[in-house]
């Protein structure tokens, strides 16, 4: 059996924390005279009363976990936090059903960015904010348990990122440091990409919101037209910044402040990250040009916008890219399985595993015409352990698995193929727009049932916790401990 | 340097055998007064001539090959089997032009079943037969191949079935031997589905053709609406009854033939293949009976023709599939990649990597709860060596990258988003027909310009080759030595 009182503890903390956040939209919202303040006020409310009743008993000293304990707390952590966040949209005068604001918030704090909202233009200040911090507080979310929690419990690969300090008994010290320390990162990263995009002509709420959804590569937008609505091609390029600064591994940025400014550069997945963003970019914009007579400008932008909206998972449009064509949408396809960099607020396999991925099958290439041959695969000029090889290709198999699975589930409660197979994908690549016609850039999740929805909450759960974190509770052994 | 002598002998051996076989559809065509009865004839004698000057020229002794010299010839083989394949289909009344040509031949030696004839039910018999032929000499060769060859080259786990017999300078007897007897177990098969598809109703000519590419998990077929131009639930059964016998491990036929009658059904690869089979055609089945008001005789056999068909990568079709719904289409997809087992026809990933990838898998998960643990993944009741592993998740990831690649390539010269995914899946799975209007089962590969065919060749090659084998060619230190 597992001791549940920590599990819970910490639960009741962060629940606590999430009900002060959902304090600030109904803040807003009276401020401004919307009824719905009351909403927000009243889910804060019963959300604070239940998170700090959970807290206080089972109060406990948090001096050590087991891993059986932190991966429980992993999940019910994103579990929580979604079924919470839901409560405001489901109160609010949308009259959102319960799965539809399950759907909402789950793809919030996943900073997945598929929304069954139609009409965001005239939706309540209140619940746009509270969806931009949804996603603002799951980005950070992600990037803190990528760097103290998931090298710890060793998914996917991710025991590579472990820092040394963080072992025996310093973890919490350490980890809270590094983990502050990123945390203003954030939010000097999050002002300075509003107040960007207020200079660059947005209101001062669109300008808070997109900044906070964009370094989260989060991609809900305060519009049905998502960034497309502004027309402007410096907010364009400026969103496009933000979504890369999203994609690079925090840690980095926290040792460029602390003076080593090149870390960053050196970087082999940052790197490769740049390699594959503007190989993308030029073939997009070339075909752009070239196949849809865009002039060389807009094709750039567009191309530039949209590619890296898709790879890193963020999802905002600023145009129909269904329309542009079997090329650019078996790219944009590929690159959502690709995302960004490990301890970076994206999702996907990331870039890292790619990378172990093709060192192991190099080495194995290798190992074909001289089988008595020593190949190591190397990772940033270190060797790969075997452990972390191993585990990576177990993800990537675990990965391409659950893709094809969500995608027959989905085909299952009644999606057509390009919907089931592009939603898969989109989900468990928490990125947000699919192809087609329903859930394409142009369309929302609205239509679908609820089978569907529910069924691509998972797919985000999944990819949002690297897949092993969520599968090992399906394993009997977990639970007999 | 590579030496080259051995090589080119092997390449005119190869060459002389399929001149000879090329002389069959001559005294077809012939015996009804067709005139391509000299194309045939002509075509044979270039290749003939071609085929026995090399193999005098470089006459050698066979006593052994370096792992690059078999690789090459692998290679080779395939190569001018379809080169010379296309001679006929090029100079026939037919007048393909050579990339067309080039496409047919590839895609029936490769057993993949894709064909940009327009009109077979009124093609010269010759043809027929020979694309007939030239699948069913495919099917025999990969198996050979599959026995003989991969398993010493280790690529992509194939080392695994490597017979210890193969061992040390025995290689050439024993593995003469053992496909001397799979041939002529492969010879029975063919005789006996022929006569019991003629036994069915059809006529002597089409039996045979038909058998021959069902057996070899082909796909071609004597008429444009494929096997549902027979209208006949008897002959469907019968046709998925071989398909499957052709995904089967023929290694366990010759065990069966020499008395371990029970070998097939102890093996893990056979029971996890009609496990996925019997799940598919069930689910199928009831969807087509449920969502689709077929009844349930007519849903079952539709169901198991066309599952059995993609998932060996047969690729023959008795109903235009592309209507059934995004479920069967997103299940189709997934198992197109699944393939039958090591040592048959068929292409694909193949059960056993399936296999072990989900012990590795598996493995991994365990030792997240239990990092101080040791776990081995086991295949067939044996833990599987490291380098087995490592060999199958780097095919893996490979199968996953070309599949992209391939997309995106197909994207490029013109394709739209379902045809260039599914085409690209189809011809590195060996399947046959896509999905959508253009490469469905309704259409064929015909539309498509020269640089998708060329694109699509170089997948069924891939696919067909395991990948590794192609890819060696492509590293500058396999030519350097």
């Amino acid at each position: 059996m597992i001791e549940l009182r920590p599990v819970v503890f910490i639960t009741g903390i962060l629940m606590s924390i999430l009900a002060v956040a959902m304090f600030i939209p109904a803040v807003v919202d009276a401020a401004i005279g919307h009824p719905d303040w009351q909403v927000f006020a009243a889910a804060s409310g019963v959300t604070l009363f239940i998170g700090v009743a959970m807290a206080l008993t089972t109060r406990t000293s948090l001096r050590s976990f087991s891993l059986r304990q932190a991966f429980l707390m992993t999940n019910l952590a994103w579990l929580v936090t979604a079924t919470c966040g839901a409560l405001p949209f489901h109160f609010s005068e949308l009259e959102l059903s319960f799965v539809d604001s399950f759907f909402e918030s789950m793809s919030g704090v996943t900073t997945t960015g598929s929304t069954i909202i139609v009409g965001l233009d005239h939706a309540p200040p209140g619940i746009l904010l509270w969806r931009a911090i949804l996603q603002w507080l799951g980005g950070i979310g992600i990037i803190v348990m990528a760097i103290a929690v998931l090298p710890i419990l060793q998914v996917g690969g991710m025991q590579m990122f472990r820092v040394e300090a963080f072992e025996a008994d310093k973890v919490l010290p350490r980890a809270a440091q590094i983990a502050g320390g990123i945390s203003i990162i954030y939010v000097f990263m999050t002002a300075g990409a509003a107040f960007l995009l207020w200079a660059l002509g947005m209101d001062g709420f669109d300008a808070l919101t997109h900044a906070m959804t964009s370094i989260a590569t989060g991609g809900f937008s305060t519009h049905d037209a998502s960034v497309g609505y502004f027309e402007s091609a410096g907010i364009d390029w400026a969103m496009t910044l933000f979504m890369i600064l999203g994609s690079l591994p925090f840690v980095l940025y926290l040792r460029a402040v602390r003076g080593d400014v090149l870390s960053l550069a050196r970087d082999s997945q940052v790197q490769l990250f740049f390699a594959i963003v503007v190989a993308a970019v030029l073939a997009t914009a070339f075909w752009l040009w070239h196949q849809h007579t865009m002039d060389l400008h807009d094709a750039f932008r567009y191309a530039a916008f949209n590619v890296v909206s898709l790879m890193t998972g963020s999802g905002f449009s600023t145009a129909d890219f269904g329309q542009w064509g079997g090329f650019v949408l078996a790219l944009l396809f590929s690159l959502m399985f690709v995302g960004g960099c490990a301890g970076s607020t994206t999702c996907g396999l990331k870039i890292f595993r790619l990378q172990v991925l093709y060192a192991t099958a190099r080495a194995q290439m290798r190992r074909l015409t001289q089988p008595h041959g020593v190949f190591f695969p190397y990772y940033n000029k270190r060797p790969i352990p075997e452990s972390v090889s191993a585990s990576v290709m177990g993800f990537f198999f675990l990965y391409v698995t659950s893709f094809s699975l969500l995608a027959i589930g989905l085909g299952l409660t009644g999606a057509d193929f390009v919907t089931a197979v592009s939603g898969s994908a989109t989900a468990i690549a928490n990125v947000g727009p699919g192809f087609g016609d329903v859930i394409g850039p142009a369309g929302t999740f609205a239509p679908l049932p609820d089978s569907s929805k529910l069924l691509l909450c998972l797919g985000m759960l999944l990819g949002r916790l690297e897949l092993f974190t969520v599968l090992i509770l399906l394993s009997p052994s977990f639970w007999r401990g």
